[in-house]
């Protein structure tokens, strides 16, 4: 069953504008003295961290733009690493020549984060301490320590100046922590369908997503790499986390209560409504694709964020920002990272005395629409960019 | 941890005005030519069913009130079963002398519905001719079918005429049944935070809720009661389902990012927030008390209903409709019977000119508004029974 069963994607993928064939690459911050010390107070290393560059960094190294990916993605952002790819990038309608995040101007950086499964040191990778991957032995990582390991990888690109941290969810977490860590790193912040804290509702949806993994037999604990993942908990809690990237009302419209075969529903408890064979699909297609511990790790970084932590609110924290301006991005419909929460950030950047662009938009399809709705934000962020 | 230590419930158990002591009775219809015949067209029997009564019928036999009940109650709606009991029935503060539903009036009546697992037959009954419980070979059940089992119940009790079918949840679904399919036996309904269908989205959380028990290896197919029951699963269930019934606003003013502990958040994984201990108290409690295959069988039943099935629409439905009158209510905070359907069903009531009281009343609690917001109901539903 393909996506494209359940109704036409908003997304138009064309070539044009396309930054072409990439690969990603690799960088290893040795032991020893490089070692990563974690804001919990462990010590992590070697850590690699994977990433892909478009365009190119200009004379003065201060062109460059950082995008900060969500949960479940990867360094891969824009273009195709072979011709054959049947998508591009995760965000490659927004990154390219003449786009939002236009390459010919700037010098684009995406990084898989600290925890992943995408090439960039986490639970699954080799534990050199013990020959084998890290599973629990893996140290808790915040939200600080995944742009702790950006700002190692910027430093190594000789970057000297950011023009932009950018990112939707849990990427706008981290942009706004990139500045708050390295304030005179940083020119501008964009954050989409994000917030300074995790609700109460969104870790309550973690923490069963977490509990779907634990409580898989093959979770095993968290070692699983010599035997079988956890599939059938990650693919539970996938389930769980897609309803809530989309809206109430775009489920209506997207699947309604239609059935392949309604004679069946009175007769078969496994006879199921569209919706639920696109959760089904959906959660398949996930585990193919990620590590169940990365999943578990990255939730509770994302649980435990608080931009206002060790200060007395968020207004007080941001008086460390000196970034130059701010855009803020929020969807009516997304109720993972409602527009209340946007509208936090932007009330207390403007106390600051920052300027800050702020649209809430209106659009139908919930969370997801960070990634949907890259018309009206590639005409907001291009603006944005050109004004400073 | 006891639910009190997450906050004040704005429910007030009083003495004032209980039924008292009260007993849960079972009735069986027998085999043979009382052998129920189900939607889907298969026979089951024989069907006991539990219920329990406060107050007397009148001589008319027109007095009579049938309360519905939600997904997990049972017949226990008023009064205690001992005077040790530590709560009374689950809508006691609406049932008794001189409250909303006046058993000084009237006879009510509360059943356990089909499917269901506190005394009336469900999975966990034993098949007859199996000579050991159900499990998968139970047959799938609707709405429709719960009904039909309450109408003989209704009959066996002498009832000539009810004055009022009235639930919450699940139970407004199962009086709006009771109006299409006995239209002449009911004098009016009360539906609260309901719907006359199952939203995508509900059935999107059903759907891992399912999922989630039949992941569970204890489940072995529905056949578990020879040994472990599904507690993993059926408490996973719970905890998704527990998110849907309280509000977002609710979350932040019940828990808001509260925890124990702060400082081992970054340190231990298993380290948790007041609103995830919360959640697996509530999913601890549950399986001490709930079977899991009526779990999935009465969460199908919820999202096959469609009060307009085999119609054009709503409106052409509910012309089969002839109560006196309805009374609607909906929560403002309630997102998984949201406001918008119980409209839905006020403008087919009234299409059908049928008059119809409705209260969109705005409260804080989400979905459990139905079970907290009883002092405003009892004001609406005392007015409503008055008048005709």
């Amino acid at each position: 069953m393909s996506e494209r069963a359940f109704g036409e994607s908003p997304v138009v993928i064309t070539e044009e504008g396309s930054v072409g064939l990439v690969e990603t690459k690799y960088f290893t911050f040795a032991g020893g003295q490089d070692l990563f010390r974690l804001e919990n107070g462990r010590a992590l290393g070697p850590v690699t961290v994977a990433y892909e560059t478009y365009g190119a960094l200009n004379e003065n190294a201060d062109n460059a733009i950082f995008i900060e990916h969500a949960l479940t993605a990867s360094a891969h952002a824009a273009g195709r690493h072979s011709p054959e790819d049947k998508a591009p990038g995760w965000w490659d309608v927004m990154i390219g020549p003449g786009k939002a995040f236009d390459t010919e101007k700037y010098f684009v950086v995406c990084s898989n984060i600290l925890g992943g499964c995408y090439g960039t040191t986490g639970p699954s990778s080799v534990n050199p301490a013990a020959g084998k991957p890290y599973g629990l032995d893996f140290p808790m990582i915040t939200i600080k320590d995944m742009v702790r390991v950006q700002k190692a990888l910027s430093d190594s690109l000789g970057i000297r100046r950011i023009k932009a941290v950018a990112g939707g969810s849990m990427g706008g977490m981290q942009a706004v922590e990139w500045a708050l860590s390295y304030p005179d790193k940083v020119d501008s912040i964009v954050l989409v369908a994000s917030g300074a804290v995790s609700n109460p509702q969104s870790i309550a949806i973690h923490k069963v997503g977490i509990r779907a993994i634990m409580d898989d037999p093959d979770w095993n604990g968290g070692d699983y790499y010599n035997g079988r993942p956890p599939a059938r908990g990650l693919a539970l809690a996938r389930m769980i986390g897609h309803i809530t990237y989309l809206s109430h009302n775009w489920l209506w419209e997207k699947f309604g209560r239609r059935h392949p075969d309604p004679e069946s529903m009175k007769r078969r408890l496994d006879s199921n409504f569209d919706i639920e064979d696109y959760l089904e699909y959906q959660g398949a297609r996930f585990v193919e694709r990620f590590d169940a511990n990365s999943y578990i790790y990255i939730m509770r970084a994302i649980d435990i964020y608080d931009a206002a932590e060790g200060y007395g609110g968020l207004a007080a924290s941001f008086s460390r920002l000196k970034c130059k301006k701010a855009l803020v991005a929020s969807f009516t419909s997304d109720w993972l990272f409602p527009p209340y929460q946007s509208r936090e950030m932007v009330d207390a950047i403007r106390e600051n005395n920052i300027p800050c662009d702020y649209h809430e938009i209106d659009s139908p399809y919930g969370h997801d629409s960070f990634l949907l709705e890259y018309r009206t934000l590639t005409e907001s962020i291009k603006e944005f960019l050109g004004s400073f």
